[in-house]
């Protein structure tokens, strides 16, 4: 019952095929229990078993050290986008430096500024007295663009949007204060966002009344149950931290992950039919390689003969055009050389 | 492969196996897409087309008018404790008026009072001047209470937490300012919240900043896609409108639900084993049928009596102990039948 092709979406993105299979016996009854995942209450003791399972396969994954809180939030990534501002900023503490690499960065700038003071700061450059944070986003999706290198900071705590990079390269976690991540690219279906955050933060005495449900206190307090969580997502969260183990752990993962990406990239900057679309190397996305046709008008010709061959999801961002292949933790290397024999015959006139 | 027993919980809750059996092939592969719901990208022409036809077939099964927005929000229903406050409190219109019935709208006046001057009233006590809104839950789950009317608001809008009992009745919209429900009830899986909202709400200038996530006037003009949705539950919603549409709509579940809470409460009434939890028949949740053994110290014993025959879920409330039997749409009137035959067989010891 194996799937045709490949799915290059940025996200919701690729899933590996094994958990969907899983997740599909888990619709109708999961494990035996005549309930569906879809079912389940939360406060179950099967549930929360899984819940504490994720946990400590997501801490053991990332080695993530016993002074951090690992959170299961419901909804989309883009709240911390304020949740960070409420919880982080302080009447002592009350500007917060950002890094703007691209079009997530930029946004979430925009929305610490309605919380404080906020302003943007080159990677090394000195913070102002009194900064409370300094946020960056390490991999942008929709610029295909990365840091090679994480900020150094000094003793300001260091926040990071992870959502594209999370699980696919090794990371210190005690390097950061807190580390958020969307489920949708690395770690399951939309509807999740996983939040590590340094005990130290969770101190802090906001500026404002924060609401109970962006309080990161009140959640570490809960252990994620303050309200339902979404049930289903957390069980895919589970069963893709389990995945990730199966592969060999996230080392083993990080290094695929610079395999594939240099295979493509290479592929693109040998041919003269297609054009990365970053110029730096070091900046260059492994998670989302976007590029250009050299004759923009052939891009409906590419996406249309790609689909025909099973491999889907290659367009740009709306913002952005062009191409964008995505490369996650579920793409084997196979689609990468299956996209890359596509792109040649292509550009031969073959399709 | 139908599933053994009847499952009573809470919420989240039984769902058609219909739709789980359909959910189970979009797992895979989504209408022949190649990619699976989990996967596709929620600004794909396919799933905004889903989008649609489901708000489409929401309005048309609570004939919901054309002054009103359907938002489909991430997350749980409980981040409506603080929106609502936050949206509808202007300077002009600072108080709120809360009908306190239960646990959940006693939580939800807990959380306005950190937003604004909400202050407690009956139902059809005058409000203050200056009131913004009047708030009640007309289900309260933990309870198993009900409101029999609509309380009479005049001109004050009027928000509803209808997270237990939306599309299980025929109601009035235009009798309402918002209408919110989490989807775990009889919506579909945790992780995705309703709200109806009538557009005048949308011209109030809130008194203070509102995270642009938490922000009812950017969801309803991007349509729900302002962030990445819950694509699944939004998949899963969409099926269970078009569930509700085959039942016969609206109409038809609510004679069905009166039937099945009034065949229950009636046993319940007639057994001396067997103790309602709430007296008032016209308070009496059809939703959540709460009720008590005479004797405490045979609950344990009937939960597992129960689970062995395959009737799960009817575990009370942590906060309010006893049992509870939860008739959500899905509950077929066989689940209810099957219950009063085994709480009979278990009072006369046959279990």
């Amino acid at each position: 019952m194996a799937r045709l092709g490949y799915y290059f979406g940025a996200g919701p993105a690729a899933l590996p095929e094994s958990i969907l299979l899983e997740a599909q016996s888990a619709l109708l009854d999961w494990d035996h229990s005549n309930v569906s995942i879809l079912e389940v209450g939360h406060r179950s003791a099967k549930f929360m078993a899984l819940l504490q399972q994720a946990e400590a396969d997501l801490r053991d994954l990332l080695d993530i050290p016993s002074n951090y809180h690992v959170l299961f939030l419901g909804g989309a990534a883009r709240t911390q986008f304020s949740m960070i501002p409420q919880n982080l900023l302080s009447a002592s503490k009350a500007h917060a430096a950002y890094i703007i690499s691209g079009l997530w960065s930029s946004l979430a700038f925009e929305e610490a500024k309605r919380f404080g003071q906020a302003y943007a700061i080159e990677p090394g450059e000195v913070c102002q007295p009194d900064t409370a944070y300094v946020y960056y986003t390490p991999n942008e999706t929709v610029d295909g663009m990365r840091f090679s290198d994480i900020p150094d900071t000094g003793n300001i705590p260091l926040v990071a949007d992870m959502t594209s990079c999370l699980l696919s390269e090794v990371i210190d976690v005690s390097r950061f204060g807190l580390i958020f991540a969307g489920a949708q690219k690395n770690i399951g279906p939309a509807g999740l966002t996983l939040v590590i955050v340094r005990d130290d933060l969770l101190a802090i005495k906001p500026k404002s009344t924060v609401p109970t449900m962006l309080d990161y206190r009140v959640h570490a307090k809960h252990h994620s149950l303050y309200a339902t969580p979404p049930v289903f997502q957390c069980y895919m969260a589970a069963k893709m931290f389990q995945w990730v183990q199966a592969q060999g752990g996230v080392k083993a993962l990080h290094d695929i992950n610079i395999a594939k990406a240099a295979r493509l990239y290479a592929y693109i900057d040998a041919s003269p039919y297609y054009q990365a679309m970053v110029d730096d190397v070091n900046a260059r996305s492994r998670m989302n390689v976007c590029f250009s046709l050299e004759n923009k008008a052939h891009e409906a010709a590419f996406l249309a003969a790609a689909d025909a061959c099973g491999l889907r999801g290659l367009k740009g961002h709306r913002l952005q055009g062009g191409m964008r292949a995505s490369l996650y933790n579920a793409m084997p290397m196979e689609g990468v050389d299956a996209l890359i024999k596509f792109m040649n015959d292509f550009s031969k006139g073959i399709n």
